[in-house]
């Protein structure tokens, strides 16, 4: 079995090095037309997309009006058919038209206005600084823990939108089939099985890794920790994202390292040119970065980037700690590349788990550590020892049961719908001025409010009222964007979170009418 | 529910705080005699056990005999019935006589001599020194990895003695019934119901903890990091026993700390007067400690050193991390204390686990900080989250239905009898001069050979026979032991096991062999 993988593999290596050798050498095939082929950073069917967006807003399509046929609009806009495709599936991930059966695709009564983005890019500088934020966001943290406050801060999506009963079914079928030899086999680097379904999908989405690659964690947050503590010693200093994840701020902290806060674009990520003025400043140990829908800005770095940013660290022989958690919670057409796939000298080491896309409180993560493999793996022994084998069985059936990309699907569209939700909700009850990113993936919207508005004081607030948020400055190790905050979308729109959208908002009001007073 | 807890706790705690001041205040009571009236560090029951060996041993019994009848031998020893009892139990552990219903106890055909015990204390001397254990200590745990090799060397049990078929079904149970709000809710310090039931176990051994005071974790192993860390930082001296279990020495070197071995004595633990003075000459910073069938030595703390232990630790404000995970392994009567039934400051972090007793592979255990539990709390959100929820779920789950009692006294007896078949089968085969340690728990024998055996060379010439052994250097960070080796009796005794040691006595014999040349 393993040595048919190997030649898969192999088979697709080959492939992959082909794809991208004609990547490299013909700019003019159809493969590079849909990377380079952009205007305003938008790829051809955002475009196409954008354009309907604009006539289903502005009202000249009402809702119920049938969408030109795909030929139809092929022909008049001079695109091909499969574009026109892309952009219809974007339209119906955002929830602004719906296919019906053998007849075509019609808009919906979704197609409201939004919030204007944010200026881009932030405003911000580097600066290498010791971290401490860690009291700030469990004190924030500890505010969603109960059932009855309006999860607008949580870290998480509703756990209602996972398969947990089949999840269920395929941990009681593995427990029960279990060798138990296996609870000594499945110690880390992790089950076998596990690691090559693991494998299976990276080699489908065109990465290429073999399951000996792969390292199983308690998580996405231990493999990071572990990434980091693997390539860095205290006192040194880590290139983050400015906002960036708070988690990755507490791992800087825990090892006693500085935090370079590198601007960052909330549609395309981290500023190329800052980042490399940074290294030649600061010479950091690591960069530590979510190429794909970061938290939480929700910016999507396009692969071209990507392959740059590879690129140039790789120039300065410095380690990428790539955070690809919510990699799979795309709402295009496809999964965008982590780095990893254009890492050609084993630095990037590329993090993720089954955490948000599949199978929440099972803590199944992995580490793909590239040249940094034996070292992740060693310590990830020494500090936890291996992740609870039944688990890993269970989520290994679940793989080949099949059934995960089903789910996927439905878990996209649900998340798009209630990004719309909320924007919307933004849009009418926030104060003017605010602005809101439009993320393609994940589960965050940064909220950047009037300047004036303290969203540490409205987080305070909120919590009274039984609503939490997410408020700017867990996301700096400066303690900046005093006026933003992260919102979560990933729980089903209702009344309440609608309810609590407009408390906030007058709350946020009332803050800046007391200005001027 | 938690304030009928809590009531009973406020009880339990009231009845303690009675016993144990009825300890103190009168040396004459029936409880104080168990544990201060003895000779040789042995107590009654032990002495009263030891006479019956010997008439096993020498023949004066013989397999098949009658022993004396409890009323007999409680006259005729004046001692009291329940000492019999006591000796007859350690003795029927022991595998020296067995239980025949309605007619007494009868000796069994396991009467062997056993190796003699290393001399006390072991030759050693304290110093504080950095930490470089982990290549030896990860190429000697790859040799035992594979399925086919005689696994002396082992760290782990065999799973075959644990009810994995059980704990599948809590589990597939407890994950189906499971709200989808508990893998939020079960995020650390971990699920309620879990804790209180771990909780309620270390109240009916005389320990008074409160399910607020436990941390679930990703094993011992993650549990012991933890607290290490948050007791510690960089380029700090940690108290450890010499010879220690290399977790210990990899957890130190990884936080870049100092070891200060302080000789340990096979028979009870750690030297207190050497103690003492470790803590005034290098001022530690903790002190990391296994009280119970310490690993690699086998060595119980007697209960009353345990008190000592942590009065000289309180009155130098050093924590102690308590690695307590064979607690539950005895031999004995009843459950050894914990150093944490003394502790008074909240000085002791306590760590165990399932791992051990009851559920390999789950990596379930979990820590009770003292006074560092919000520390060690938050330091476990940051570097892994939680622990799976369905496995917290699961294990709670079989710890309701009950039945955990029942395996453990079976898992005990199955181990104390491994132990008489591998110490006799060391006597049998092993160099003249060697001596093995008498543990009265655990699952690991501590083998001095004649000085002039290279352990570390007999670790090679074994793997490459497939024969895992753990050679003493694993267990020190000045290398030191490098004549003995630890061996484990987790696995059912067997032909293979039996020819394996009569392997290594051959090749230990070939080594002395070739000195004398």
């Amino acid at each position: 079995m393993r040595a048919v993988f190997a030649a898969q593999g192999r088979r697709c290596h080959r492939l992959l090095k082909h794809v991208q050798r004609a990547i490299l050498k013909s700019p003019n095939t159809g493969i590079q037309a849909v990377t380079l082929d952009r205007k305003d950073g938008m790829k051809r069917y955002e475009q196409l997309a954008e354009e309907f967006s604009a006539s289903i807003r502005n009202g000249v399509m009402k809702p119920g009006d049938r969408m030109p046929s795909v030929r139809q609009a092929s022909s008049s806009r001079g695109v091909s058919a499969s574009t026109v495709f892309e952009a219809y599936y974007l339209l119906e991930a955002r929830g602004l038209i719906r296919a019906q059966e053998r007849s075509g695709y019609y808009v919906t009564a979704g197609g409201h206005q939004l919030p204007p983005e944010p200026e881009l890019p932030l405003a911000g500088e580097t600066a290498s600084l010791p971290v401490k934020v860690s009291d700030l966001v469990f004190s924030v943290l500890a505010a969603v823990r109960t059932r009855d406050v309006a999860p607008l801060g949580s870290a998480f999506p509703s756990p209602l939108l996972y398969p947990l009963p089949r999840l269920a079914r395929s941990l009681a079928h593995a427990a029960h089939a279990m060798d138990p030899w296996n609870t000594v086999d499945d110690i880390t680097p992790g089950h076998a099985g596990l690691r090559r379904q693991i494998a299976l999908r990276y080699l489908a989405d065109g990465v290429y890794v073999q399951p000996d690659d792969i390292v199983i964690t308690n998580g996405a947050l231990e493999a990071l920790n572990l990434c980091l503590q693997t390539v860095t010693r205290p006192g040194d200093a880590v290139v983050v994202e400015s906002p960036t994840f708070y988690g990755a701020l507490q791992a800087l902290e825990n090892l006693g390292l500085k935090a370079i806060e590198v601007p960052s674009n909330p549609r395309e990520g981290i500023d190329l040119d800052l980042l490399a003025q940074a290294l030649d400043m600061y010479r950091p140990a690591a960069c530590w970065l979510m190429t794909n829908f970061q938290n939480p800005l929700g910016s999507l770095m396009p692969d071209e980037k990507k392959r740059a940013l590879v690129g140039l660290l790789a120039a300065h022989v410095i380690p990428l700690i790539e955070d690809d958690v919510y990699g799979e919670l795309y709402f295009g057409k496809r999964r965008p590349l982590p780095a990893k796939a254009f890492d050609e000298a084993g630095l990037v080491l590329h993090c993720s788990s089954f955490s948000k896309c599949l199978a929440p409180g099972y803590r199944l993560g992995w580490a793909i550590p590239g040249q940094f493999c034996q070292r992740v793996s060693r310590l990830k022994l020494m500090r936890t020892l291996a992740v609870a084998a039944p688990v890993q069985e269970g989520l290994c059936d679940y793989l080949v049961r099949g059934g995960y990309d089903r789910h996927l699907r439905q878990l996209r569209q649900a998340l798009c719908r209630q990004q719309v939700a909320l924007a919307t909700a933004v849009l009418r009850h926030f104060p003017a001025g605010t602005r809101a990113t439009r993320p393609e993936g994940g589960y965050f919207l940064w909220v950047e409010l009037p300047h004036g508005v303290d969203t540490l004081a409205l987080h305070a607030q909120g919590c009274a009222l039984g609503i939490s948020t997410a408020p700017g400055p867990m996301f700096s190790a400066r303690a900046a964007f005093g006026h933003c905050m992260r919102l979560n979308y990933g729980h089903p729109w209702s009344d309440a979170l609608e309810e609590a959208i407009a408390t906030l908002g007058r709350l946020a009001g009332a803050q800046l009418a007391a200005l001027k007073i």
